[in-house]
């Protein structure tokens, strides 16, 4: 079986991270090999790089500038981490992948899609994920989640009409693929989210065993 | 008369460092308002992006990954700096622009030229330097230069032959277009070499008001 490259996806409090220690549990349980890494970021360099894109400052920042940024550290991410993990045979798991550009810098900053589009041709080539779940989640809720854990960065202050292009945006790129795509309905209690999951990785391991 | 867009380019140790001063001399001399600035760089945020691309790792970096920072840097400089200073009338004089991106990234790092080409379409439209001066220097002699100073950095540890590579490219670019590039013989005694320089500003001085 070859190994599996999954992204996550999703708006401000969508549940990424309690999706994620399902997929560890699940794969610890199938003894499958994996990686867990996030974007932008992965490896030191582009944690660097995200630093730079997340942190709040007083310089105006422009949209190609921020676009620029997150396919450098993309960039470096597949080429030091994500590719040599699938040659080893390991699964990789990204916390965000290329479809996060395509909404935080393409619908949300107003950068043309066609711009992202020969960006991810001319350097990503056809390294997508072979899936990526989206955990899909009213904007108010998210936002809710995230102020109930206290935590803030550059994006989360932006507006409410920020956060719904950034949702809208996600629904329509899952209809744009809807092969690589899964829609996950998050804003159901947690374990309907993890059997939503789980169904995905049976299917994704029963598929390649097949 | 329009504000100037001059930027300086060559290998290490060719002296921008005092060709730069020569400039700033015969500006202050003609009182014409001007700005100075650099590349890698020229804004706080772009100077992060600098530190990101020149400061030593154990970490391999891809060169895409190198193109898509000094990219990133790049239009930064340009939206926040450039363009509102020519704006208001003054000239901008930058140590290195895009050249040194089809030079350093691009012929050194091998990175085929239609990439670069692509991101300069796209990202940068026709906002080139008016007047770009390369300042050419055979390689040994630009690093005793550079050695005698005592400085290093990242690029500095390259191979004679990468720094051979970097002065045929300039010297390619140049030939490519040559309406904007005057190469400068910047082996020469630093009166003659200010005697070039200055000729040149004369030229684009009075090419401006005729």
């Amino acid at each position: 079986m070859n190994a599996q490259f999954i992204s996550l996806e999703g708006g401000e409090g969508a549940g990424k991270s309690s999706a994620i220690q399902c997929i560890e549990a699940w794969l610890t349980e199938h003894e499958i090999p994996y990686i867990l890494t996030r974007e932008p970021g992965g490896t030191p360099m582009a944690e660097e790089i995200r630093e730079l894109v997340l942190s709040a400052r007083d310089e105006q920042v422009a949209p190609n500038t921020e676009l620029l940024l997150v396919f450098a550290s993309r960039v470096q991410h597949l080429n030091e981490k994500i590719q040599p993990a699938l040659a080893q045979g390991k699964w990789v798991i990204s916390d965000r992948f290329v479809d996060s550009s395509y909404v935080y810098q393409g619908v949300a900053r107003g950068i043309n899609e066609s711009v992202i589009d020969n960006l991810v041709d001319t350097f990503l080539k056809n390294q997508l994920p072979n899936k990526t779940l989206l955990l899909d989640v009213p904007v108010e809720l998210g936002l809710q989640r995230v102020q109930s854990r206290g935590e803030s960065n550059r994006l989360d202050g932006e507006s409410l009409a920020f956060h719904q292009k950034v949702r809208d945006g996600f629904l329509h790129r899952a209809s744009q693929d809807p092969e690589r795509f899964v829609v996950v309905d998050a804003s159901q209690a947690i374990a309907s989210v993890e059997a939503q999951i789980v169904a995905q990785l049976n299917a994704l391991l029963a598929g390649h065993n097949a």
